[in-house]
């Protein structure tokens, strides 16, 4: 049995849409046992509604909620009764506690894991690390998507390191990673990339492919795309803007064509709804963050019971496959220090 | 009447597609003059299976030609007679000639253009501006697209400058600036964004809208995306990648599905072929080179009749709505150093 704990208060459409996931996902997994944290009078008010196993779904009670207006140091240090500083501390100082989801604000979910969970020893900064879908059959992990809007080198080798380790976890048996530049020539980028790019070549237990363009994030020809915050966040979310981008352009240009209406209303629609599916990050999963000292998911500030669902399967299965140990077992086979990497 | 000059030796496809899209362009444009610089046997073998008003197209013959193999500094000052180097001194030199386009090394045509053209006073640093298509109508210039890897605040403020000319040259009329960065919150980003953005909102004579992510870059709510070269090269090459991802796994669903593949073959191919069309910007038309003392147009390496084409056309619209007079226009209305943005 994999316990995870679940801010029931975060997101857009919290409470209802996130105690229907925790259900939902109690159904999909039997070995999963689900701590909501929140509003207990709300969270009844929606499980009334529902058929679950009460043996695995259990509910504690706090009286705030961190919003996405609140400055997210001063949320974490003073709404100790907040639904996010409770499931962090219970995440903390539960042995048994393997992992925590939240559709709250990023902010406070990424300082309240700081603050109240902590690091992994030697990582300095934690990072986010979303999957895409690839032109291919498989995932490529993006590490770091947003969490570090400046980098040294040492945090790009961090982030291939614990990419590594998560992709491993999800399958991936010998992960090819990739350092996102502007050209695949080894000596591209600014000297960030660069003296990054000379470490990633000697850093062993790491398969480094090179630099790769943005335009092979999602080719499927690497398995991690190792980034600064920076440019990560921005390869993230303009890949996002894409994928609807060209949804629009084709929905455009579908409607402009009476044959290729009649066509999609005849024969695609089904198959453009899953298609959107796939595209759809956001709603099917959340994007990990990695360096923490226990597994933390967080799920897109509009996630619905669908993807709150996928989030704490997601949650289950790295903490099942030992994410925390792989990573700490990685770092202690390198020494940065050795290679070069520091971070003074 | 308006002179373009026409590398016929630069790209993977030279000369004969670039010879035909010259020819093409002469078709479709009754005031347009091409100057080919290259190969005179095989222009000549190619021009010879074409009709076209023999007026309006000369051939300067080139022996040497530079590829993507040389060192692009090197070969711009020790090919004289190579068509790029012959090419750039002629738009240096002739009054009459207006603009240039090469399908050439980017590097190559970068760095010939700063050498043997020159930059516009008070441009410090030239930048790549292409433009992609938007999920409304318009279009979106991406300005730095990759030039520059490193930049400072001021460099920023010129490319909102030149981005802002470039729209207004292409029919925008007041052009909406955005800021690429990691959050739309003012005080996102790293320090070099942060002060430009602080600049940004000052400067005169811009339309600034503040800071977007890469999700807003293809939304159609900005007309001039403003980014720092490194990512605004992973962005550009990131719409590329995530557009191409879209199409294949679309793909690879409608062939998954008895229905949808009949509905693809009946009703929809010829709507499939033209939204292809729209979303490889690479194809139709090329990117501006913007900061440089004439217009250059860099059309992709692998170009066609079709792109050189459009590239050709591109340049001469430039040059008619006299964008470079437009950015020294613009320039010279702005005092750059009283809100603080130096070169030091």
């Amino acid at each position: 049995m994999t316990k995870i704990i679940l801010d029931a208060m975060g997101g857009d459409n919290a409470p209802e849409e996130i105690v229907k996931g925790a259900v939902a996902a109690l159904q999909a997994e039997k070995e999963l046992k689900v701590v909501l944290t929140g509003d207990e009078g709300k969270i009844s008010a929606v499980l009334a509604g529902l058929t679950y196993d009460k043996a695995r779904l259990e509910v504690v009670n706090c009286s705030e909620v961190i919003t996405n207006d609140d400055v997210p140091t001063a949320a974490i240090r003073q709404k100790k009764d907040s639904s996010l500083v409770v499931a962090l501390k219970m995440l903390k100082e539960d042995d048994d506690a393997k992992g925590f989801v939240s559709a709250g604000s990023t902010g406070a979910v990424l300082t309240g894991a700081l603050l109240r969970v902590g690091r992994i020893r030697g990582i300095s900064r934690p990072a986010v690390c979303p999957a895409l879908p690839t032109a291919q059959e498989g995932k490529v992990y993006i590490i770091d998507a947003g969490a570090n809007a400046e980098c040294k080198p040492v945090n790009l080798c961090h982030f291939a390191i614990m990419g590594t380790a998560y992709a491993r976890a999800f399958g991936v048996k010998e992960p090819r990673v990739g350092l996102v530049t502007n050209g695949t020539e080894d000596h591209k980028g600014d000297p960030l990339h660069q003296e990054a790019h000379e470490l990633l070549k000697t850093l062993p237990g790491i398969r480094f492919v090179g630099n790769v363009e943005g335009r092979d994030i999602m080719s499927g020809d690497i398995d991690v795309a190792v980034c600064d915050g920076f440019s990560g966040n921005i390869a993230l979310k303009t890949t996002e803007g894409t994928a609807a981008a060209v949804m629009k352009i084709i929905k455009k240009y579908i409607s402009s064509s009476f044959m290729a209406k009649l066509g999609y209303a005849l024969f695609m629609r089904p198959t453009f709804k899953k298609i959107k599916k796939v595209m759809d990050y956001n709603k099917y999963g959340g994007a990990v963050l990695l360096g923490i000292d226990k597994v933390v998911v967080k799920s897109h500030g509009s996630s619905k019971a669908d993807s709150i669902c996928a989030s704490l399967l997601q949650a289950k299965e790295a903490a099942d496959n030992n994410i925390i140990g792989s990573i700490k077992e990685m770092l202690a086979g390198v020494d940065l220090e050795a290679i070069g990497a520091s971070e003074s």
